[in-house]
């Protein structure tokens, strides 16, 4: 419970402006309401840190991911659908009257109009190939929407390390590293062994065969030899963008 | 290659020190450690971040262990070895002569006697059940090897859910939470959705039957409903040590 | 056997209308038949129990599920056949020239018009998110279809914990609980936590990547640390349904 | 909040016993204890349903597991330890100095000595076979320390049916089912053919090859073609009693 | 090689139509064919038991079908093509300007004009529901076209074991029995309790969730209870009605 | 229900030693037994076909394998229990003062002393590697109990495919082949595109890594492109046995 | 870095053409590109070998593909683009305004116009069936491209094993063979124990069930019990052929 | 058939000392030993290419692993054994009274006393660290015994990609390369995209959880983004041996 509101109620009763009984229920009804200072914080952590929540639009439908993206977008606040296919984003935008969609990175956007805080430092998106792209378009138009500063670093496979290389110093200069790599998913093991940066790995479903839709990467990146890589699930920019902002957020407080 | 080497080089040629040809092996025999440009990094990086190589026991004899952890401690740097069982403990402390053995945690330990800079905030670790504590114990030995101040927060599992209400204003107080849990792995999705702190989430094998040596823990933790939460291998308290380490310095150095 | 019909023919026998002979072998053409008391029985069952056969109609041609539905619903006993999709159920409908479908919850239904004794206490069929809602559906369309008082109760995943503590009292005035959860499954494990109900998960498949088509969901439940949680098969709305109405019969049978 | 207890402060304040401050302060106190109230009926629930806390032996010490019973039987209300193997069945004892090792059902007890209202019908445990028993046994050990009334029913798997058929009277007796089978777990699908009770299965882990641990037993129950039945994890006895406890007390409570 | 052929040769020498070394390249000739030996007895192997090559119809084009069943439809000994969608199939029949479609079966068929031998004794294909009856179907498609006597039992699932009962006498009149199910694929592991024949069973990919496309239901029949059950790939009727005809050929040679 | 006992009944009805009620009462409380006529045609079919109940050691103890064995071997009967490794059969065999150890197959066997029918024809069992021959060795154990002629043919593997080729005349000459291998199990799709047998392939889990422990037999044996190959589980010896049982016997009854 | 580059700035230095601190900044100039003399090398490595990049087109647009063969047919080197269905090959072909497509390798490629230096010997391409075609042609297609002399041997399965047998000769005239099957996938294992060549497995998506989409014939191929068998992705043609080459160019190297 | 054989008979015959019949009968003895061509040709690759039979240790018994072999090591010939463990390897060598035992390649050894033809060029084995070694002696044990040059390069794991680098001329010379990595399997990638070698990929089963015992390095090594990675066996060190002879073989028939 609030404690100015607590006080208010016990100054009242103080005062006689109200009966035990009457701020007994007062402090009741905040109380039956108790679990909302966890709403309450939860409100206040998402005006402050600047994330509100994220529409999840694959298992919605255009009507649904519509009147979601309006309620969150209320007093400008912007609204984000992620994994949303092309023909469905037609008609969201429709019901919507506005927003617009990224097609590669399959999300639609109604952009924030309060301002914001801006993000400090980078954070780098680095993509192991041309084909790894729509998940790290997802994490970016994600970060960009959340307010951060982000780098794109692109096509750094390891087949052809000196690519990797000759972006050092562009990976140095970031303070957190999303890494998106598919088939083997050895590129954040590789930055992991040159780059002093919380790394974030996101495999992807790119591949066939034994890629088994994303898991030999998910797994060559959970048992990677080099020390202190994590992992989101397969294709979940998303959730890499989440995590890299509560690092640098937590940077940032300090 | 190091620029004060390379001047050198080239004054003594420009001094007649050294003929062009003699100048050019000069510099190639450095370039053949061109490489070494990346180790040294390497090795600052290490020196500077108080990280230094931690020793993966579990296949590796008593004498690789002993010798490995001796290179590592001169000029009492310290040395930790993972996955170390008590029988090879034994063995080791033995060869060494000095050092300790965690057995919950299963590390040896040969304590840094260097001054190191201290830790700044601290890192949370989060434990389910006391039948998660040694995959925890070896996060915290890790940490607090690398001079990190950490938090034990245990018994938080979410089938008594007050219990994890209870310690929110602690678990806000960190930098960063590693949540460390077995069976269905559900602990890291509920500390997301209440605490806005990077989250390392680690699956341990605590379990039986599908709990299939902590797969259940780690595809929950990865498909988690929060947004934000990164995973590490199935009991790797030690690279959730790492990762929280990369977060906490990251902090650090802004 | 039908003991009248024994009877009958013992009274017969005793008669003189038949011969040992002939009324062994009367009795041994029902015995020929002595698997129909199970039948019977069966039906008595389903009579009383008001849990008529349910199509699958999946992996059945429109002709067949309207030819089953037909068969079954004589005597306004009603049917209902789940999985179909609105290409299939459109021709179902066209077929049999009645009925009606519930597009979220993908099942073709004829109201029974048999009157039913009414279902006593509720079923309470709790949903994590609104993209696990077509597997609720489904439940509460064979629940409603079997008689049963149902309550519905949406939105309250884990990841915002304090929507399920608004929710306790309602959860805790049903005498049994669905409840409905994809990705990591969390939600059966944190209500059986808090509440003291016979409790049945319900994995579906929303999510993608490690989320397996419901399979993470799946092993969390069965690997849950809150004892005395039972699952049926993924996105088994139907098997939640029947299940929880042997509990509730079995309650109101004492 | 216990409304008791605010009265009683807020009185205080009325009558000038407490300044604004110090109320605040005293509700602010239970309310940092307003968990509590979950705790608290929590332990409400356990004394009144005769389900205390049981401990997992699996991977605790036989201190730990000692030392948690020791607790858990204050005032003699008994405590209960499964998955214990006799090696450290026989150091429990040893520590606890009393106490008895159900060695088929691999459980550690200490018997209840205060009186417990006694279970109203009985819970049938029916096992295929004989390698299945200490599945079946860990359950019936769980369900009688919780005062129960329990019928075994062993040695009725489906390869020689008849069997079943011969016990059919005794299963439709029992108020709930408990059906333990391992190989490919046909009985529960058999049995709910033929029976109209709530049906708990249990797979277990007797097999090899393709039984995969209790995979194919589990797989082939959670997709019976028989509705209604549910499951709970491989060889998780103890998980079907809990689950067959808040069915029977849901029946006894109405 | 043919021995009328060497003999022709070694006359011819004796004869001194041929030298040593022309003798000895003619039949390293031969023998350089002399593989054809067993090529020959598989073509009489076919012709003898009636069972030319099947074509595999899924990864074929309409061209390459036809193709290949005018080819073996030389001399009216007639050609079954399994796995043919309807599009295709319409495609094939247009190509080759006859033959049929069994559309349940998915297979195109060429019928034999020549005679055959008649089949000897009865196989029977047993069916758990409607939904395996595709293939069922294959199965008989092909066992009649090789000039098997086929009985066909259907909707005899174990969830209503009194249909199974009813028609034991049945079962017991085939020679070989093909058990036909999907979902937990139960109904062969009952079979074989109760009947005495050879018992080929075949896994449908009917089902859905831990279904997995059918491997539930081959892992369920491969680990048994009963004994003596064999089994094949998940969908295979026609492996089955392969395997049934070489058991059934076996007891005719006798 | 048994004839005779209908027919007294029914006489004593007539004679008046019975009412009606009586009467009816009596064949009801046979009824309540009409599942054993089942039992006795299960008894009779052991009887004649020679297949007693075989006794799974894995899972019980030596005191309950000596127990049944003992049982089983009533009247000479013989008795045969397999997976039993050393140590518990020494057990055995001392709790029954008889019988002997086959250690390869790892069978207790108490020879039946009965006279038995003799086998017809033979039963070829052919083993792929000298590491499979435990598996084969069960599988001849069995045979050789329940009375059957065995080939035994070692050592053919395809990786040297002449070896088998040498002996094409004895495969050729059995009536049924069991053909058991490990690692890629190839050896019964060679073995089906040469011979006109049933073919009964087991995979053993001879290999490693990804041998799985036999599933990569398991699976290449069941996705074989040679028809009419029929598989049993992973290192099922005695289910090739049994299987081979029913096909023999199915050829004799003719 | 060069070492001409390197002598280039040396003199100059000594000429006095550069001042010492302008030399540095040459040499750390060419530095900061050190790791363009792997990238040299690498293009070195093309240009010599006659193995350009190849393009993966399953999950590139028919723009990006058509854009990245334009770069790479830079003077007539040619360029390949593998796994691009027909629908998107037109596309490319439509925006490139030449080149061709190979529907059954599912390849669009320029031809190389530039001489290139013929192969030596030839690779064989064996294939098991027809369905497995594709995944041939595919590895063909790239072998030509890259200048390779290619023998095709198809239609050879281990079913039918005197097929394979009549073309031992021809095999073993191959300087590398690669060996494509499905379903059970033993080709590789058979060729192996009878050709003394290295051989390349490559296991096809083809088959049913079991096969997984490839991974029976996977797990068997690697699992084979003839020693020397290397194996590649499934369906993965083309690394085959860039297995071979890199074998093949050894050879001519030497 | 032996030419020399053949034309014995036919000398026989034109010389009267053989009938037609005879001679036909004596051919055709031989004929039914016709596989021996292959049985020879076997013998002649072996002798040729100094490769015999390697002894798959893990499932035999110590006799028959040491009788195995004394017949491979007749005139000098040598012999070696695999995967035997320490214990059983005392017993092999106790039995043959001779041979050694290499501990960390776990092989028993007979070196060969025969002269051979020595290797051309050397073969690389790679190891990422020093827990794979085990796997990297088997292998390079055999390719020794086998006669070939071999260069061991260690400890050059993709997580200090430095270490790599300095090692690339030793790389650049060797013909073929085994690369032997465990946890994510990275390695074999990294090498390919810098080396134009042929490159045999070793998964080893070192790491835990997601490596899944070598899998997580399994099929990252298959779905490696470099061209050209062929694979074996998890541990397979043998396996690659026998393939890079393959390999170096074919390099020096030319």
């Amino acid at each position: 419970m609030n404690s100015d509101a607590l006080r208010a109620i016990l100054s009242k009763l103080q005062n006689g402006d109200l009966q035990v009984d009457q701020a007994a229920q007062a402090i009741t009804d905040q109380g039956s309401n108790s679990m909302d200072s966890w709403v309450r914080v939860d409100h206040d952590r998402e005006s402050r840190s600047g994330a509100p929540e994220i529409v999840y639009g694959e298992s919605k439908t255009a009507e649904q991911i519509a009147g979601i993206m309006e309620v969150l977008d209320k007093d400008g606040a912007g609204a984000l659908a992620t994994r949303v296919d092309s023909a469905k984003a037609g008609k969201v935008l429709e019901i919507m009257g506005c927003g617009q969609y990224l097609e590669q990175a399959r999300v639609v956007l109604r952009p924030r109009t309060q301002t914001r805080e801006p993000g400090i430092g980078s954070i780098g998106v680095i993509c192991a190939g041309t084909s790894d792209l729509p998940v790290a378009e997802e994490a970016i138009a994600a970060l960009e929407f959340l307010g951060q500063n982000v780098r794109r670093i692109a096509d750094v496979g390891v087949a052809g390390i000196h690519r990797l290389m000759d972006v050092l110093p562009e990976l140095r200069s970031c303070q957190v590293l999303i890494v998106v790599a598919g088939m083997e998913g050895a590129l954040p093991t590789v930055v992991a062994g040159l780059v002093d940066r919380p790394i974030i790995a996101v495999p992807t479903s790119v591949g066939y065969g034994v890629s088994m839709g994303g898991f030999a990467a998910l797994v060559g990146m959970l048992s990677s030899c080099a020390p202190g890589v994590t992992v989101v699930n397969i294709d979940n920019g998303l959730g890499a963008a989440m995590a890299s902002l509560r690092i640098n957020r937590s940077r940032n407080e300090r």
